[in-house]
């Protein structure tokens, strides 16, 4: 374990791990901003996260490699509900003083990896001491054509509500890095290694989505946000959510309510959106209910309509 | 004092202590991610910094309105050292459970105080639970004319080395608030409330600067980063670097040696940068040295040249 004694040499070393040039970028890293020249009829799309460890990582539960990767994906996931393309990242890290340079540059082994998959190039950062633990705030620019952005509050009443993949399997995830199991699989990587939805997002607004959001806090959260920035209320069936007999399985085996995982759990990343009532929904999603103009949204079980509460991940909510 | 108990309620707070609308800003802030149009024949300019309780800033020495105030300015710095013109921030803060609402709309006052007084709008930001410590991280966007951008690697030989205004200050009013003193006034504002130089980089680029950095761990460092990253060396020439009476009188107060916070000091955010030989000095600011063809930065004092170290701040330096 070697410690880090000079911030401007490991600098150069964690630059090393990323992509650094890509088309329009004139200066990226190394200088005191970076310059990129966005496409002729594009807009600009960026977005912010910082992630706190113990907060949302924990380093005894994921690879700092692990760690790294998610901050990407995680901002990139915001590029994606609102149908952007990702430019690259600005990433500030704090670092406490015994932090090790090999975790350094797993970090940054994360971050590399996460830019190569998605797509985009280290456009900046800070790297500084911390006081304690290590805190990691990612800064994601994208672009979208002009006018093309889908915002949360385009819904209408009378239109489908779509859902681009499974949501539940996060939360899986997390209980099992928390009681240190190692599978199922699907779980820990989608808890570990989320996938943002970049080509879902792409798919959805050639569909015509009028709406979307990316699952952070949990579909009903999610689903609330669309509601009140749109005025429009939504009915979800529950017949329709998608159901996994794999998810059911690895949930009564972790002691989790499966319905549970799928509406409130956190950190899917899926993304939840509206499409005009006489749009196809796209290969492989799932139509899980419609807006309406009542307020408030409801789940529909059995010919029954019940309020669906808003039990997404709030940073400062104490639990009573 | 109040305890912070719901993100959402005190993002909306936050949100309204600052400027959100301005021509070309799409969507600003309450979505996933900020949209905007830059304008037609501009490049983007991005840049992060991250600042760390009792690393960066005290509570004890600055009140939350300073600290906020200085997170935006010196990411402004940064736009400031490309000669590029403010769009606005992304801010993402981690506070800890105990922090107050009073002082989280504090912090937000100074961040939407120095948005008014410098241009630009609150793009984006996060609000987090830190496990110790105030983390605040903010990106600056803004833009350059395409190709205007002034980096740190245009100096030539033979090229004059000009600083914008006098450096030392900032250094002798973390000095001031380390010890309790109140004055002198400038000293403190230098340090609590510094100016990010945008006019002055508007001025320094119609003169015809070659390279431009802005004055953040020391002037002996950023013009041994302008020296590396443009292949020249560079003669400082001591009688030509501002002297100020008042400086000289508070450092010897203060027991610092004026010529070291002169040369070493940090924060003062001053740009330097180098013009063409037959370019004239914009009024105001000071021509301290010239280029040359032999790599190192040296002082000239008295007929005499040394070798200038570069003793700027380096976050992960030990002290021997």
């Amino acid at each position: 374990m070697t410690r880090i004694t000079d911030e401007f040499a490991l600098l150069e070393e964690l630059r090393a791990l990323c992509p650094l040039e890509a088309a329009g970028v004139r200066v990226a890293n190394g200088d005191d901003a970076a310059v990129w020249q966005p496409p002729f009829g594009t807009e600009l799309v960026a977005t912010t996260d910082m992630l706190v460890e113990n907060g949302h990582f924990r380093r005894t539960t994921a690879s700092w490699e692990d760690i790294g990767y998610k901050a990407v994906a995680v901002n990139y996931s915001d590029l994606a509900a609102m149908a952007a393309q990702p430019v690259g990242v600005l990433c500030a890290v704090a670092l406490p003083a015994d932090f090790s340079r090999e975790s350094a540059l797993s970090l940054y082994r994360g971050i590399g990896s996460a830019l190569r998959r998605y797509g985009g190039v280290l456009l900046g950062g800070d790297t500084v001491r911390s006081e304690a633990g290590v805190q990691i705030n990612v800064t994601a620019l994208g672009t979208v054509r002009t006018g093309a952005a889908v915002c949360r509050s385009g819904a209408r009443p009378g239109e489908k509500i779509v859902l681009s993949r499974p949501t539940g399997w996060a939360t899986l995830g997390l209980a099992c890095t928390e009681t240190g199991k190692r599978e199922p699989q699907w779980a820990l990587q989608a808890f570990l290694r989320p996938v943002p939805e970049l080509a879902a997002a792409q798919v959805l607004r050639a569909a015509g989505a009028t709406s979307l959001n990316d699952i952070s806090d949990g579909l009903s959260s999610e689903l609330a946000e669309i509601a009140t920035a749109s005025g429009v209320g939504m009915v979800i069936e529950a017949a329709r959510l998608p159901r996994e007999d794999e998810l059911a399985a690895a949930a009564a085996e972790l002691g989790i309510e499966a319905e549970a995982a799928v509406l409130h759990g956190g950190e899917d990343f899926a993304l939840v959106g509206t499409l005009p009532a006489q749009a196809a929904v796209p290969a492989g999603m799932y139509e899980i209910g419609y807006t309406t103009t009542e307020p408030g949204v409801r789940l529909l079980r059995d010919g029954v309509a019940e309020e669906l509460p808003a039990c997404g991940y709030n940073h400062f909510r104490r639990k009573a």
